[in-house]
């Protein structure tokens, strides 16, 4: 198995049949149970930061604790004879791996948000005024955030059909997926406090990918004035690893110049993580961009968060927003790949979607090269009850 | 002190001085130790319901319990010779009274929206042509929410100035109060279930006053097209004291009828809770308004939160929404009350108003008649930092 050797180490929550949910790193097609090796001493850790049914705990024990766990883990894993004992994935049930506080989900991808805005409101500027000077976003629902595998019922809800005046109510005709790249806090900010741009990947615990499933046709109808609510709210999808940001620093290039000029709190040399994004749906791969299409980074995007004095605490997880590159193939999300349904995408089956349909599955995928495959986001749609 | 007596028994948590926090009881001018009274036996529960940071464990535990512990504290404290010792207000710091998950907020009074829509949108219909068919919200941040007397400090961000094609960056100059009723959820709904509209309030645990602090310059530069974001969630001020449902369910009263007609899913006899509100600005009263005239209820506010899917949680905080009257004193915001500060209010120093300035305290206020004075909402400005 590529991408999860020594360089990457990413880590979640498994549970053994019978027993109590742990922490555990990724290693190959396996898990370092991170309790066991504390408890029993190659771990110099206390075994309490990962008996738990969530890395909250490790999360919220700092940089440094971060920093020794990973040189310990490398020093056990080095080596082409080190053959640490591992729980095998098939013995391992794998738990959503963080509790999460809040959940903002941003719109940082020029592309996308280009896209939506000629698909929606088709007679206006597609880009709002205020896209360019700050990473806009919302809040959305953290008590409904669940872990790669749930299986996704199609939500019911209120739809406008063109040429009606009044709603109908039903399951969703326009369930649509986003591929996105979400952030973990783990050290918290105090309130009132922003977070300086320069400090803010500080604060950041690790990224992992993220489905933020959507109900453009409950979308369309709701959203004015307050944005998107119930067209969001019924499942987000995130991978079981959280990816260490320290094994994707190096993976950060160089991102065109913003204009117009940012401000002050805003400003910073244009970067963007490298990383290799793809959606598969039913094993036909239907998009291939990378996360270096996003025109905000995670350090915008959190030091505008806080700028108004917002605190964030250890587990609040922040989204990318659907990541779009200028290319058709690029597009992430069924709404701009297919145009709104106009242009239906193939698969490899011979049958075409415009959205997705019952019994569909959807995969995301992410590379930083060799070294790293982030955790995989699997979801299957099931009908509506 | 009017309205806490036996027929009213919010709950709370408090802390005394070098004490672990506690649940308590709200009762005069005082607090029954619910920790206390039930380690000690008049109250037979188990302690560790009390002994906590907020009333979540209690919350979880059930209607059942709920009904236990009324029943009991009823028992306590009726008959004029009744005196269980209490805990004097002054010995105690009131903190947070829950935990809260998710925190969404409606947009559920008729008079407000249509003001706002008339102030933001003056060249178009003030309604949407969703607002009446469902109740339109949006998800607040539940990780900046605070207890009563908790000081604000004015935010900063973005706004535009008129005729600028640019924003500034700076601490808001529009910073407003929003009058709100909440509801806390105690028994948690399951993942794909929504909940019907009439078991909706069976999973209501209380209810209390809500002040979401709004930075109107703030919004209105951010909001299109993703909704409120900076503007609301730098600080949102609640209650010390939730007042259990069933203290106020005989306050519900028959409301008018809703047209047009609604889809089934949010179908219900018209009903509102008829209690007094009031906003006190600097000591001076500059509105009194009622939550009879809210149009949304709490039930169809949960089974519409719910009917894609959903789930809540205990903790889960959903709030009206601004209440405002069809009479401009009864407006719940100073956006109305000043029509975005054309028309400024005066205060009883002979001073005026267009929005909150430095320094300026404000204490919202509620009654379900004599009986019950709901918690206040108290929050002093502070400069921004």
């Amino acid at each position: 198995v590529t991408g999860f050797g020594p360089e990457h180490l990413p880590y979640g929550v498994f549970r053994r049949a019978g027993e109590e949910p742990r922490v555990g790193v990724r290693l190959g097609d396996g898990i370092l149970d991170l309790a066991e090796l504390a408890a029993d001493g190659p771990l110099d850790e206390d075994p309490l930061l990962f008996f738990q049914p969530s890395l909250n705990a490790f999360m919220a024990a700092g940089r440094e604790t971060w920093r020794r766990v990973r040189e310990a883990l490398l020093a056990l894993t080095a080596g082409p004879d080190a053959e640490p004992a591992k729980v095998a994935l098939d013995e391992a049930q794998l738990l959503l791996p963080f509790a999460v506080g809040d959940y903002v989900d941003f719109y940082s991808s020029l592309d996308h948000a280009r896209n939506v805005g000629r698909i929606f409101r088709p007679d206006a500027e597609p880009l709002q005024p205020n896209w360019r000077h700050m990473p806009i976003g919302y809040h959305g629902r953290s008590g409904t955030v669940v872990v790669s595998g749930t299986p996704i019922a199609r939500p019911c809800g209120q739809r406008l059909e063109p040429g009606d005046d009044a709603p109908v109510y039903g399951p969703s005709v326009r369930l649509d997926i986003e591929l996105e790249l979400g952030f973990v806090i783990g050290i918290p900010s105090e309130a009132g406090e922003p977070v300086a741009i320069d400090r803010a990947l500080d604060h950041v615990f690790g990224v992992l990918l993220v489905n933020d499933w959507s109900a453009r046709d409950l979308q369309a109808w709701e959203y004015r004035p307050l944005g998107p609510f119930l067209a969001k709210s019924f499942a987000t999808s995130v991978a079981a690893w959280v990816t260490p940001l320290d094994a994707i620093l190096d993976r950060r290039v160089e991102a065109p110049a913003q204009e117009p000029k940012l401000l002050q709190y805003l400003r910073e040399e244009p970067w963007a993580f490298d990383l290799a994004l793809e959606i598969e749906l039913n094993e036909t791969t239907i998009a291939r961009t990378n996360a270096r299409h996003l025109y905000w980074s995670a350090a915008q995007q959190l030091a505008h968060m806080t700028v108004n004095g917002a605190s964030v605490r250890t587990g609040d997880l922040f989204a990318s927003g659907t990541i779009s590159g200028p290319r058709p193939v690029q597009r992430g999300c069924l709404l701009e790949l297919t145009w709104n349904g106009a242009e239906p995408v193939t698969l490899a089956d011979g049958s075409t979607r415009s959205f997705l349909e019952d019994g569909d599955e959807v995969v995301l995928r992410g590379r930083g090269g060799d070294a790293i495959a982030l955790g995989e986001v699997r979801g299957r749609i099931e009908p509506a009850r």
